[in-house]
């Protein structure tokens, strides 16, 4: 089976609840080379936000999927291309792992589950909201990342690991010995990916960088920076094989 | 892909810390008709235990797989078809879902992973060792239970989904309920089977039935009416279709 992902190299997250740069549109976001929207992000997120951000972005030929933190937010848009169901494999507490979909799945009445896939979180930074809310256990050593992102392939069937280090810049030792560990599964990447720069070195460990506060603070520039660099990381990493 | 125990209606769990029935033997053992020997359990098993029983089935036409309750007792012989690891799904402690798992793949050199794949555990028996070992969540009407086996199965590619009772015999309706969410995944199901009457039950809901302390506890007699029911309660699952 193929997914759309394996092709992707950047991903722009949009939060609802956060407006865009003044004068900047959707349609200057879906103009950045950027492969795929994901549309999720704080907890404050309602159906109607959500809703409304679907609309402005599917005139445009970019992929989204919606990201939700949690079940009540869930839209039912034909515009969607689909759902990425984010289960956090180094929480502590196993709600953040199959507690919360279990009882996602227990009160939904006939999922799309075509259209429905998971992303195998290793969340790394301890100060983020992200960890402290999953209480996630971020004291993980490459050897260890690595070993999670292969139980996330091999044991529980995951397609794509996300190393989630939201709000700092993390150690690519890590991310390149989480890609190490998959064979066919997609890693993608998040946090601190602010330039040229930065998307470029993760994009040499990750398949896919995801810029998402990097949008609403510095506007479609930035973030065109950012595709530019993942997409020549990525060209790199294929010449190279 | 297809699995050996799609075809199976019950397996034998041997304990390689207990005896079995005074004057039996493995090979009265295999003789039962059941489908497959499962190799583990208990907490006091070492790598000599287990590696003394391997040897005392393996000359027999009955699969061996070795369910290790740590990674530490894991053999690494030829004469094992597999290994079947297990995950508690509704355990509170995310080190019985994902953590354990974490651990063993980091130590372990070159994996085989051809042969070793995850049943995933939803434990309901209050009373049990393994619900309070692995502080299992117990507390899961037959919804939660569906819901459950249907998150294994689709957010987590689990090919095997086992309802454990352990020590009791458990509610029908919630092994039904399990069995009726799956699509693919094979379901397994352990606790309180005892006689023709409690397999057949069981065996029209599962897709395999599984014993353990009847084989040390009553013998192979006891075994092979298990056997019988499970395999009947399969005939006429197939019949009815």
């Amino acid at each position: 089976m193929s997914y759309p992902w394996e092709d992707w190299d950047h991903i722009t997250k949009i939060d609802p609840d956060k407006d865009l740069v003044d004068g900047e549109t959707f349609e200057d976001v879906c103009e950045t080379g950027t492969d795929a929207l994901e549309i999720g992000g704080t907890l404050d997120i309602t159906e109607e936000k959500m809703e409304r951000v679907v609309e402005a972005t599917a005139k445009y030929d970019v992929p989204i999927y919606q990201e939700p933190s949690n079940p009540a937010v869930v839209i039912d848009d034909d515009a969607l291309d689909g759902y990425l169901i984010p289960t956090v494999f180094n929480s502590s507490d196993s709600f953040w792992i199959t507690g919360a979909h279990k009882e996602w799945v227990r009160i939904e009445d006939g999922l799309d589950w075509d259209r429905t896939h998971t992303e195998a979180y290793i969340v790394l930074n301890p100060d983020s909201s992200v960890a402290e809310y999953t209480e996630a256990d971020t004291d993980q050593s490459a050897d260890d990342v690595a070993s999670f992102a292969r139980v996330a392939e091999k044991m529980f069937g995951q397609d794509i690991v996300y190393i989630e280090y939201s709000g700092t810049y993390g150690d690519p030792e890590k991310v390149c010995a989480a890609h190490d560990a998959l064979d066919d599964a997609t890693l993608f990447y998040g946090g601190g990916i602010h330039d040229y720069e930065s998307a470029h070195e993760m994009g040499t460990c990750a398949d896919v960088v995801v810029v998402g506060d990097l949008l609403h603070d510095k506007g479609v520039d930035a973030v065109r920076e950012t595709v530019e660099g993942a997409k020549d990381a990525s060209a790199e990493r294929i010449d190279a094989q």
